[in-house]
């Protein structure tokens, strides 16, 4: 690593560049990136899935690293202090930690590709009095010194049936074409794989854990489609549609020149500063607009929430086998954390539909479940074998939709503090998923329904409520969420995930999630239309963990009735000589 | 009314000016003004609190007169649709309708002493690529054709003692100088009467409810406090306050002509056009900020915060009063919502420190209850003659602290739907009373709360559910409030109204309405500090209109408790020799 930060100051230096930013993130600005291009990983050895860092050439200033709260544990264990300060902030504290040693780096150097429009608008307003240079590099410094790089392979692309998306692609083209002529521009840049998969009805296995092709297209207003991607089976697969055009992912550059005098909607959010420049350096207009196919995709379609309701069906049963196989065998067997997760995999591949898990899963026992973020390693993998409270925060991608559960289980006995925890945990997520609301509330009007319980005893969770879920797409789907700052209005269709925690820092993690559907809810005689949630998720909550005492009438018929449905749904699928597992079912769902 | 329109219109016609903007408010911009002052109501008869008309000398466009969603009932029965165009909007609206019609009102005129900087430059935002001229006149034109105007007496100023005030003049001076200082500037304009009244230790009669004298200050860093007003008791009031000067209000623009080379501090929300254009024209540098004054006022120290305890007790004696004469009476006699309103006044003038009532009671019954801003008059005034709710907002300005309170109150039978209802609206107040909330927490954050039990029948109320209330200042006291739009931290020693609501239109109104203290919650073995809500308003609640059935044990609990505080705090007050009141008492603070 050293080795290869020594290389890269010494081609900056010889250069004459002061400073070099590298983003956590790749061209397409998402949470996801594919292992040859984890540029921060390769000279920080950080792996968190945001940050940045600044290389500096020059002798009297250290580089720096920046990553947010979460990560601040992280950072400390994986970067070595020599080589990096270790900073709390994301792009803003970058933008103003540059502005502060402007004297010393006077030329300060960007690979177009990994820096979007808005972030380089919010850097060029910070430093809008100083002189310092900002120069557009051609090639990745980090790329000229990583020659080992893992391999890329041409990664499968699958059609996703009508029965799933329940849209075609004609029609959602139709959609995006009528909101360009509405604007009166000629063309779309719809820079963002999960927008053009779910345009174009298509999945791709480019990353681990969101099934989408790292491509993008120019839609035009007269329906034309240009995708941009090098991955050789697009044709194929999309041979039925009509008016897609294909293009190595280098031809960009020659599109834009070639269309001259055209106009061109943009969103400045995902808009790598490379593109921005062609656009700027062919005189072609633009416009920037929040990206149609978010609002698009947030609202689910009738066929996709069935399909979210068939997908956690299956990956309830896949959750229920684990937990029979984990009670049974973490005092016999010492455990492990990564055991654990290992096998919940092995149990989810036995289904067809099964595409991927939809994030790392999070298997944490006892003080390991206080990291929010916690992504077990060799060296952090935890035996299961005391009495503590185990956390698990897992989902999975089916051609159906997306799952992402968390489930506290009890291992041995506990403490009363940890039951009334949870219990407070609990009553948050009760009132979360029991909520009706109007239709313009926004998803920061109604955060602190999950945590007024624990804020009662003086608690709370240092994370939002909630987060969007794609349709076998990403996991964390924007634009919606439910935290202090989600200006975001929550309509029917959204599915949103549910889930309150808390965190004892060093002893224990406790967090419940659901996955929610909203709904429109009519009242009788009454005009105005409200919503509500409607639960997706079919999981046991942990019985043992529960204090009745400190529920209410409402919340244990809450408990009670969902348990029945938990019950009730999966039941039907556990085959009749099944008669532990079934029984185990039973007790997991048992009336309080 | 209209005879004075023409002469208005007449009068533009002959300047060649197109369209003259009239505000509701004063040059103080606050939400009071005398009654020589509303010229709104003077050329509309509109009596809002809120609104904005257009005076068109144009024959091709209608005169148009604006207020917000609350007042439209009140707008189409005050207003003559002959004279006026009734629209509903803002600030915003009004600027978006010059904007609008730019081709026929080509030439604005307006006072500059009733536009604040904020809105001038609100206005200019929407106007940018307009060729519109506003012009800012000398006088008045509505001044100019009033001539019998309600005479302006020199009304009563004095000084609130410091077992009321908690804080000395001189220190209370010392915190604005700093403020001046840490900004390196040489003067803060103090454009607003409550801040003055507050910064002095002073209050006055220049209006009905808001006890303040209508003058302003310009502070300097060196603690020069520079007063114009013209009142002539001020010297005599403050002759023991040093480096206090005086001046006529029309001495202003010396004042800043021989301020050379000087900076000023001001806030654009208050500072009217006219100032500013002093400013401007001499050259004087100034820049806008938040009023510190109002940071400071809406923290209560201790001793404010025991004056607010005091005058609540006084209150409440007041409205047990009226409540045990209102029960004895209202079936014998037929009371009127009138005989009511005016009833409660002679209770509290009988108690020495009462100042004047802090806003005018709202005292609505039946349908008129439905009305959230109902002002009883005569032709609207009811008998209280059948069954039904009667609803009271009501608040009173002590030498000690202010109160505002509302109670809705059960005459004769209950239909079920009413009791359901006021039952869902006790929940929320209670919700809200019983929060505890983290030190980071806005406003918004906590509305939902008031909210979430009609939500869950599908009903709301369309107002806030708390504003903050000054300390014998305006009863309606910014900058914080507990809505959806508020962006303010609530920190403790804020005084915030507690009011969730119910309104069922034609029908029935109910709100309950208390104070409450916002205070620090500190847990054992947890670092972080809370806050949480004390309670001020002493009144029973109505006990009739409760279903035990629909609350938690929690909120059981909580009105019992409430009750028995009442009956404590309230009962030591009561002559022994009044039986029947002290009865009265006991019956109406029941345990349920």
């Amino acid at each position: 690593m050293e080795k290869y930060l020594r290389l890269i100051t010494d081609k900056m230096k010889s250069r004459n560049w002061d400073a070099f930013l590298v983003p956590r993130s790749d061209m397409f600005s998402g949470e996801e990136v594919p292992e040859n291009e984890e540029r921060l990983k390769f000279i920080s050895n950080f792996s968190g899935s945001a940050g940045y860092a600044i290389i500096s050439a020059k002798s009297k200033l250290k580089s720096v690293i920046f990553s947010d709260g979460r990560y601040q544990l992280q950072l400390k264990k994986e970067v070595n202090s020599k080589n990096f300060y270790i900073s709390n902030g994301g792009f803003k504290e970058v933008c103003l930690f540059l502005n502060k040693n402007k004297n010393i780096l006077k030329k300060v150097v960007i690979d177009p590709w990994l820096l979007t429009l808005s972030e380089y608008e919010f850097l060029q307003n910070i430093m809008k009095e100083t002189k310092i240079s900002f120069e557009f590099i051609k090639k990745n410094i980090i790329d000229e010194v990583w020659l080992n790089k893992p391999y890329k392979t041409e990664n499968e692309i699958f059609k996703l049936p009508f029965k799933f998306t329940g849209e075609t692609v004609s029609s959602k083209i139709n959609r995006l074409t009528k909101f360009i002529q509405d604007n009166n521009y000629d063309f779309y840049i719809l820079f963002n794989p999960t927008g053009l998969a779910w345009l174009l009805n298509i999945r791709g296995r480019d990353l681990k854990h969101t099934p989408i092709s790292r491509s993008f297209c120019i839609v035009s207003k007269l329906r034309d489609i240009h995708i941009f991607g090098n991955n050789k089976s697009f044709p194929k697969i999309l041979k039925k549609e009509k008016d897609i055009h294909f293009y190595n992912f280098e031809y960009l550059s020659t599109f834009l020149e070639n269309s001259k005098n055209k106009n061109f909607l943009i969103d400045a959010k995902t808009l790598p500063m490379k593109v921005y420049n062609f656009l700027v350096n062919n005189n072609l207009n633009y416009k920037s607009i929040s990206c149609p196919v978010d609002k698009f995709k947030t609202k689910k379609n009738l066929r996709e929430l069935r399909g979210f309701k068939n997908a956690h069906l299956k990956d309830g049963l896949a959750i229920l086998n684990l937990l029979f196989w984990f009670e049974k065998n973490v005092h016999l067997k010492n455990l492990t954390e990564i055991e654990v997760s290992k096998k919940l995999f092995e149990i989810r591949s036995l289904e067809k539909s099964f595409v991927c898990e939809s994030f790392s899963t999070i298997s944490a026992f006892a003080d390991n479940g206080a990291i929010i973020h916690y992504k077990v390693n060799k060296s952090s993998n935890k035996k299961i074998n005391k009495d503590g409270l185990y956390l698990i925060d897992t989902g999975a991608h089916y051609l159906e939709g997306t799952t992402d559960t968390t489930r506290t289980l009890l291992v041995g006995k506990a403490e009363t503090e940890m039951i009334d925890n949870y219990t407070l945990v609990l009553k948050g997520h009760i009132a979360i998923a029991s909520a009706v609301f109007p239709n313009n509330t926004k998803g920061r009007d109604i955060d602190a329904l999950g945590r007024i319980a624990l804020w009662s005893k003086g608690k709370d969770y240092a994370h939002g409520t909630g987060h969007g879920v794609g349709s076998v797409l990403s996991v964390h789907e924007g634009p919606i969420s439910i935290s202090k700052t989600s200006e975001c209005f929550i309509e029917s269709g959204m599915v949103i995930s549910n889930e309150p925690g808390y965190y004892k820092n060093g002893k224990y993690g406790i967090r419940i999630e659901n996955l929610e559907v909203v709904s429109k809810r009519k009242f009788k005689n009454l005009e105005d239309s409200f919503l509500e949630f409607k639960n997706l998720t079919r999981v046991p909550l942990e019985l043992k963990l529960i204090n009745k005492k400190m529920l209410t009438e409402f919340e244990i018929r809450w408990v009670n009735e969902y348990h029945q449905k938990v019950f009730k749904d999966l039941s039907r699928f556990l085959k009749t000589d099944n008669e532990e597992l079934f029984n185990f079912l039973k007790r997991k769902t048992a009336s309080i």
